[in-house]
């Protein structure tokens, strides 16, 4: 069967200011020493799986020219740009139909987070693969579930238990799908060794997935099959242009998963990072033996545990732990470890101050 | 009698690094709010006291335009550029000799550190006024000492004596000069109440200073009046830039004050700071009730008792407390408040790396 991808790259990403900017969101950004961008990996770690024009790119409007700069590979036709943000059931509805589309009815789809990382790219692969194959054997929705490591309350979980009806070793069936918890929650969870955490990592054939949005969001299904009519057509564009605003903003979790029959997970281990924070960055690099991570020209003394990601100038930094110091041309960050959640409060701070050019 | 005025300039303050440069110490930048330069600040001091032309400088031949520029009142011939640094007692020598030239024998010589900051004015000038006639009075050494409010490691102290002699009251004798002490001893010095810290700031007639520099240092009070010789005439610059380097490079403490006689000190309480590092930026200054000082560009969430000079572009320091960040067009310090000291093993590491540009 056909496998296609879809690579969700709409996000704002505005946690990893100043490096991200309204322009120039996380999603193209490189936050690694190789300085390949995370959307030019995911398109990468992808293939053994699929071929360039077989992937689709759904993002804003905005980031048309970043998209077809990173990804030359990707025929320009597969780009869909939306005119507004609508969350993810909208935009996986859209692609699911503009595939359908495109390619008839039996046609796998992998729906894929841009701004991910994966450490071990083959089990990642392998696991792509075992989740294509439970996709394509029914009208199955496929979950790749991420086996927790401690407690954390920044993701939705999925409960599984054992499969009673596959046979498949190492696919589980979902039993709910939840919300962020709150850390007592969290720990029981983790503890309970009955969740996994949500990836937001789907794979299930285009008629699976509109039969459900058929069912369970009607508008967003009659609206995204409207659209896709167009496909190909010189009327695509402003009849995305026109319609896609007046689609409801949901989730695919809270909008399908929650209500949906017949999910399935498959609990990954290939070292998955979300990359939400501006921590992630000594997670995903390696520090030096003070538990420095540093990119640019930068002097340190007596500097221990932090990270530094230098511009243009020198930084020195002097007896200081535990901070994350960001420049780049027009503003610099210097960020407390514990407080990257307040760098969103500087953004804030920017909007109402009208600082367009700073965002 | 005339009063003169010589402000030693040629100091290099490497530890207000970035923003004090190889090309701009410490002398010729604003530490505070009003944007006047310390040594405009010192020259301004000065106008109860004595008039422009008759204050004189010494300084670096490297900041001479610096110096004309911030002080256009001075007199050009005023102003002596020193080849090389040669510590203060051949400085105060040549500028003895210099004035004694220009002006005949009975000539008061305030000699005064160009860097210092004075909180209250009034007092000071009080001062100097009753250290003129200390000077005048006799063939004496005059020295301002400041009342010690903590044991600080990094002066000099002066140990002194009920005056037995000349009767004026707030006068007293030195015993002697002591080099920066351990922190027991200056805490015992502290606790004695016979020790005042060493401010650096002198009155004498130029006789005086010069009888001392005759008896104690004869080579370069004969190197200091061969070049003096020349002042007014074509080949002052080139004698001095001759034989100013052949002068023993060494402070006036050690090389009079240690051994002569004749020693007076005038307690001065008028808000002396030395500004002796980034830390002094808060003192002179006024933090806000966060506790942190702040100029430029700055957005401060969750930040606290830290010192932030923005330059040209936005600082947002989230969740920081004791730290000090200074901002400048090719450098940007971020320092630990108990590290100050270690700014200059990054100036080090510049100088063992070349780094001209950036010194």
């Amino acid at each position: 069967m056909k496998i296609t991808a879809v690579i969700m790259a709409g996000g704002k990403g505005e946690r990893f200011w100043p490096k991200s900017r309204t322009h120039l969101p996380k999603q193209f950004l490189s936050l690694t020493a190789d300085k390949e961008t995370m959307i030019q990996k995911t398109v990468a770690r992808l293939k053994s799986i699929t071929k360039p024009e077989d992937i689709f790119i759904v993002t804003n409007k905005m980031y048309e020219e970043l998209t077809h700069e990173q990804l030359p590979q990707i025929p320009k036709e597969n780009i869909i740009l939306e005119p507004c943000g609508r969350n993810t059931a909208p935009c996986i509805a859209l692609a699911a139909a503009v595939i359908e589309k495109k390619y008839g009815e039996e046609t796998v789809m992998l729906v894929l987070p841009s701004d991910h990382l994966i450490r071990y790219e083959e089990m990642y692969t392998d696991t792509l693969r075992q989740a294509i194959s439970v996709a394509e054997s029914g009208q199955r929705l496929v979950t790749i579930g991420i086996t927790p490591t401690y407690p954390e309350t920044g993701y939705g979980y999925i409960q599984f238990e054992r499969d009673t009806t596959l046979g498949m070793r190492g696919v589980y069936q979902v039993n709910r799908f939840v919300e962020k918890p709150d850390i007592d929650t969290a720990k029981s969870y983790l503890s309970s060794r009955k969740y996994l955490w949500n990836s937001g990592m789907f794979v299930w054939k285009t008629s699976t997935i509109l039969m459900n949005m058929e069912e369970f969001m009607p508008k967003v299904y009659s609206g995204a099959l409207e659209i896709a009519g167009k496909f190909g057509s010189d009327e695509f564009e402003s009849t995305l242009n026109e319609n896609y605003e007046k689609l409801p903003s949901e989730s695919v979790d809270f909008g399908i998963m929650e209500k949906a029959e017949e999910i399935y997970t498959i609990p990954g281990s290939f070292g998955w990072d979300d990359v939400g924070n501006w921590l992630a960055v000594e997670r995903i690099n390696s520090t030096n033996e003070l538990g420095n991570y540093v990119e640019g020209d930068v002097i340190t003394i007596g500097t221990k545990h932090c990270t530094i990601c230098g511009g243009k100038r020198l930084v020195a930094a002097v007896g200081v732990e535990n901070i994350i110091v960001v420049d780049t041309d027009d503003a610099i960050l210097i960020c407390e470890k514990n407080s990257t959640q307040d760098v969103k409060k500087v953004i804030e701070n920017l909007k109402i101050c009208n600082r367009a050019t700073l965002l």
